[in-house]
């Protein structure tokens, strides 16, 4: 005897035939025969934040009494296992389905149905004694359902992936910064020589961009605490009764610790996903902040002998067969290639959030696949770039002697001491003499070697100059 | 004797011919010859926050005893001026220039140089007593002060245009939802006959959104508070005196009300406009909004015959010139196109934040046009709109009768009463035969007239049904 | 005795622990260690281009004498594997690698150079007779080969992916055009109420819209037939011998029947991919036609009862559990966020195209994952909405008629024969009464009834009026 | 006695007052009320199109005999003028109006016809003898004509802006490549140092990149020359005669040198703007070269001291007051900015373009607002960067030879001649120990010194190499 490969399962239009070891039944059968469309699944963090939120719909609706609690605790179990991942394969839907992702919703309650009907004894595809519909979707739709699980699985991933990994990439530039000290390079604007800086202020301010990326982030993420549970099909609540709502919000703040409350308006909460563009914008400006700091790295660290030379990158596996030496900055260029995907994430999620219709925006699978996608990559990348390549960059003391010591914008420092027109002479004479301006200053006798070294000194100027106090 | 049409004006590089009758200088005048470059100025805004900020800094280095007061004075005058809008006409300069806008920081330091010499009594162009860089830019560059003016305009834009025209459309739509009050209308997911709502709760939704948005957009704004003055050229201060920033913020405090603040990080406010990547994709979050809402007015007000004719649009202006009753809803479409318009201006602004290098972003010029773009547009158009539009919009009561009560969704609120299968069976029917739901619930003698019109009320059923508590 | 799990490999920087199964070797094993970025795999038809790239290398060095056949045997049959699909699974890495591609190029170069040894009975890991980099790699770089199976992927998945299904649905529609014939209908611009337009009209534009996208896209692929190889490092061509390219591309005419050619200019092929920029801005344009028409099914498909209802849309699947005759434009919807996509990939690409530096392009995994996406996404979304959604609509000719008769716009046919003024009298009257149009011209006795119908006939006014030639 | 500042005007709603010196009628005037949005007018290549447009109607009509020919001659010349820039100042609309354009059609309309009535002695406001409506916009409806003077404006600016500014910017980067001739260069891939390269490839690779956008966009710009004009309102041709598309053609034929053609589908032409998606796009990989090429130029010119310094860039203005030899790459950056721009506006041009709904889109002025403002960017600012920038590029040759003889990448040459052991050996011995390879080679003994001169000689690894064929 061989075992079946395939059962049935049966839907309002009829019977589907699934895989004899997948979970799902009729619904999702049939969407996996009509979307055939792509590989982009319906991205797991939505397919576990799904097993939260029907863990506490069944909750809220036993302790209502619309539930029995030998069912309802047959579905907990089964959303458990979902919640953490440990059905991760029998979802296989993807992100291009119905614009409301129904089909998804369908896929939870299938899969739990028959999850929670096999823990009772039940073959598959009996749709009793729990039902999909009738009770792990019930007093749900999936007009409220997939809105909150977009809230609840963005809240987790930030709280978990992005914000962590953006607190460790500030942490680790905190540390570069204060390993590197008051080194005194060259200061760079227009890309062109200028007065002095120090490494240690260059990555303070990498520091403070990632530091105000994330205070923004973190502040957006409590915007979607707001869910959209208990507004049914159309933002009325049809079907929800009193009480589901707050018992429910209660157990999902039991089960995640996050704090999450009722949405002010379930109509717009079903038919708008405003605060995912700017949420999405918001990951754009981390983009910005990471786009920055990763091409000063790489322009820092060009060379080794025909860049510039400031600093050196580790090396993290072989740049070319032939060349000792040739180190490329490839966590840089991962991450500016992450960046330049969460630029076009937003886009997507900028027009999927626009086309909103009456009482449904039936962009959802779209929006939350790039939302989701773009904190995925800004993390990982951030982690990797934080641990391979931030951490590694060595000051190369010579090069940043050198070159600080050469430029012609230390004469900015004369300028008070000497007069304008005569500092004006010795850079010119320099320039024209391919001399340091310590030596054309000397050789001009405006100052003596003494007075200059202590004038012209690329520390202090750093610092802001000999008149500056602390700053 | 003629009037000369020209006058001679002399930087570094030597003479610029300059029109007789405008105040700018040299280095404006060859920036003009410079970037022949579209149509675009810099935008209005900015150059009036310019003046706020030359004078605060004059008044600042007076304070400080680093400015002769006459000529303290005569430089605040000057750039009061400005400030107010009276001397738009002597900046001429593209958007298209130099990435630090350092021709438009010089373009004021030279207008306000000639305006205060003129004054004081002295013929344009004598750079004496009062000069465009040692005494109107002084303490400043280039560098610190164009970023700081971005945030000026910017806070005063959104604080003076913006958030007082979504005030407005917020209340309009509030208005319209009390106003059109519990009228029953089919509700549509996915486009599609769905359970009923209310106007109000249509439009409340819409407010919802706008609140919203709003929301967001007051607390970004806030982020723009820290200014960058004081950096100089590349964020070390150097040449900016002790004192001067703490002075300078109470200026601008004084000149315009913002409690503006001290950047904590100069290195990063010279070289990043992270905030402004968050704050044009929060305009986005507006825009998504606004989209949603005009699209949805545009739906309803389809017709009037051959349409869903729920709303009747206001006639503004001639749809036709044959068709009388022909009312396009052309406030709507301006609007739609201004959002397109923000959603591409986002674009151009992450682009140019992504592209800072080392000491300073040279994008500045292109980050403030879009920004300033996308203010102004979403502002005039959230106004025209509210008022031009959604204040005119009136029900069109049979006809959302007509529709609401055609809807087979309302079998829906048979189903907890007379089961699943009979109520399927009358909805089948009714499609079938194509006659209402009454009618088939009727014939099928499934309820009488008195009960169906008491559980199939969509008024009831737009309330949550009859099980629901005050929603 | 239990089998080994994992298996040692070499490169320069030393040892590195690989699966015992997998046929990568020590670079790629690295790389999975530094890049554990996403989810996202470098795409399936690049390595699949990558085989074919290999395989033509490899004929190309044994004709010029440079490789020893039996070597030259054996890599070209592993690259053939690679190429046919079989060893996907060995192709582990991420697309946020190196920049350049190179993990991707070496992963081929390690899974060919292994398989080719143990088909010639050597141990995996031992490098000889067939090294990865002296022999697979032979007179290539990564910088020239990855552009080259960039256009290699991308010909092919256009030719045998995105242009058939764009004809299938050209077709499809051109079909229903035809089906449909002169069945008339109300125009409707700025969605209201227009005159009249037949509904093969309506979709002969849309088949015109698909008609010039595919044209437009077909031409652009052309753009990809010259590639990069020949380069190698810098596009100097230094270690790649006289006489490879040529043969090189005869290898490659032979095995994908693409008649590619050798780029005009190496150095730009290398450092510049504007071309994916104009492909995937002409995939935009597809989503724009692609957008419009499926808006307009959704549209024209609103109802069953409270919309537009003009055509009906297949049922796929059940729109809801409750509701007979719901059936919801999920075609459209997966079809419509599959064009969000598009618009958010070519965010990515073009982010990517600019970001170009010196002798190379550092995004081209970026750039390639989002294009092959983009034209995944169209094809298959294309082919599904013609078969599932399109192909199944049928006109609602109770309704069209319907609504075509109650438009006042037909008062436009009138003009000409009882002059402006009377035909704008019977149009207010029609209005303002609630009438037909028929009715108020009858009661104002402007023509009799046969003259009405003849002259205000739909069917001609969509052909253009009586006065119209043949259109 | 005192001049009227004002007229009334009147239209089908009543009357309106415009100013006194204006030429425009009513319902421009009330456009004027109802759209205060923003400062954005309709582009004025558009208007001028406009003028075009109208003229070949009136020629059309005349010919058809459809109009009166002193009616026609007053309407053709005083079309003549709006083409010909001379009225400008009365075409005051917004962008943001209809989304038809339909307002600035009217606009065209009435500004011909009170011009032609002045001419032929009477009052502005009569609309006789010439009417607006009945004899400039006769046989036209704005939803062709927008659409067709959008085409005609487009075609009018590739043809006399873009595509010879790109032409000119080819033209300089070819004369500089010849110029520099083989000066040899250190190349870059990753920004870090490789193999060498000459200056003049570098630069024939711009060049090559600038050709290939040219090209391609020159071949879409053909894309546009089918015109819209006859389908009238809804792509039907009501009211359009037969014979006037073929007349109007002509004549645009004569009056522009257009081979304009007729669309091969009204309904699409009207309903949708695909081709300028795709054109958005092109320009958008022009802007991707352009940001290559720009961002190359000031990484060689970055220093003078502390850069790269390769390349001398021109002084166009003062860089700095106080600072001799600091010259910025203003050109640079204008025209990254400008690049910048072009992204977000294509952004818009796909919103709008994915937008239209059933017989119109109704986004048309956003549209070409975009379209029209990217390429007037472009090209000034390629010509701008052309002359003011690339002409006056200076190779710096100390420092080209410098770098280039001290990379360590030289080693490549070696490996064929003296093994890769031997090879490597000396490149980590150069690393090591901080000397050129030359010394190590010697040192070890490897290559006497003529050897290890011929050999690794750069300009010959330029070239591909000593075995290299003449490539």
């Amino acid at each position: 005897m061989t075992m079946a490969t395939h059962r049935e399962e049966t839907d309002s239009l009829g019977v589907v035939r699934v895989p004899a070891d997948r979970y799902w039944g009729a619904q999702t059968g049939r969407a996996l025969e009509n979307f055939p469309i792509g590989t982009e699944r319906m991205p797991l963090p939505l397919i576990h934040a799904l097993g939260v939120q029907k863990q506490a719909a069944a909750r809220a609706n036993v302790a209502l009494g619309d539930l029995d609690s030998g069912l309802g605790d047959a579905i907990e179990t089964a959303a458990r296992e979902v919640a953490d991942g440990r059905l991760d394969d029998h979802f296989p839907l993807p992100v291009w389905q119905s614009g409301s992702g129904t089909q998804t919703n369908m896929n939870a309650n299938e899969v739990i149905a028959n999850r929670a009907n096999e823990r009772l004894g039940q073959p598959l595809g009996t749709r009793a004694p729990v039902h999909p519909n009738d009770h792990v979707n019930r007093a749900q739709s999936s007009n409220d359902t997939i809105p909150t699980v977009m809230h609840l699985a963005t809240l987790l991933e930030m709280r978990d992936r992005l914000l962590p990994a953006l607190d460790h990439l500030h942490a680790v530039l905190r540390e570069r910064a204060a390993a590197f000290g008051d080194r005194v390079k060259s200061g760079r604007t227009h890309l062109q020589d200028a007065v002095p800086v120090t490494l240690r202020q260059e990555f303070e301010g990498y520091a403070a961009q990632v530091a105000g990326a994330t205070a923004r982030l973190r502040r957006l993420t409590d915007d979607l605490l707001p869910l959209a549970q208990g507004g049914t099909a159309v933002g009325s609540g049809l079907n929800c009764p009193p009480g589901f709502v707050e018992r429910f919000l209660e157990e999902v703040r039991a089960l995640t610790g996050l704090p999450v409350t009722r949405t002010p308006d379930h109509f717009a909460a079903n038919a708008s996903h405003d605060v995912f563009v700017d949420l999405s914008g918001a990951l754009g400006g981390a983009a910005a902040a990471f786009s920055k700091i990763a091409g000063d790295i790489r322009f820092m660290g060009s060379g080794p002998r025909c860049g510039i030379g400031e600093l050196a990158l580790p090396a993290n596996e072989p740049g070319s067969s032939i060349m000792p030496g040739k180190v490329n900055p490839t966590q840089v260029e991962a991450l500016l290639m992450v960046c330049a995907q969460v630029v076009g994430n937003h886009g997507a999620v900028m027009h999927g959030a626009a086309g909103g219709q009456m009482e449904l925006n039936t962009y959802k699978p779209v929006i939350i696949h790039n939302v989701l996608t773009s904190i995925r990559l800004l993390g990982d990348a951030a982690r990797s770039f934080a641990d391979r390549c931030v951490a590694g960059l060595a000051p190369v003391d010579a090069r940043l002697e050198d070159l600080s010591g050469r430029s012609l914008m230390l004469v900015t420092a004369l300028a008070p001491v000497v007069g304008y027109d005569r500092a004006a002479e010795a850079a010119h004479k320099a320039a024209k003499e391919d001399t340091t301006l310590r030596d054309a200053v000397l050789s001009l006798g405006l100052l003596d070697a003494a007075d200059y070294d202590r004038v012209v000194d690329p520390a202090v100027l750093a610092r802001g100059g000999l008149s500056a106090s602390g700053r």
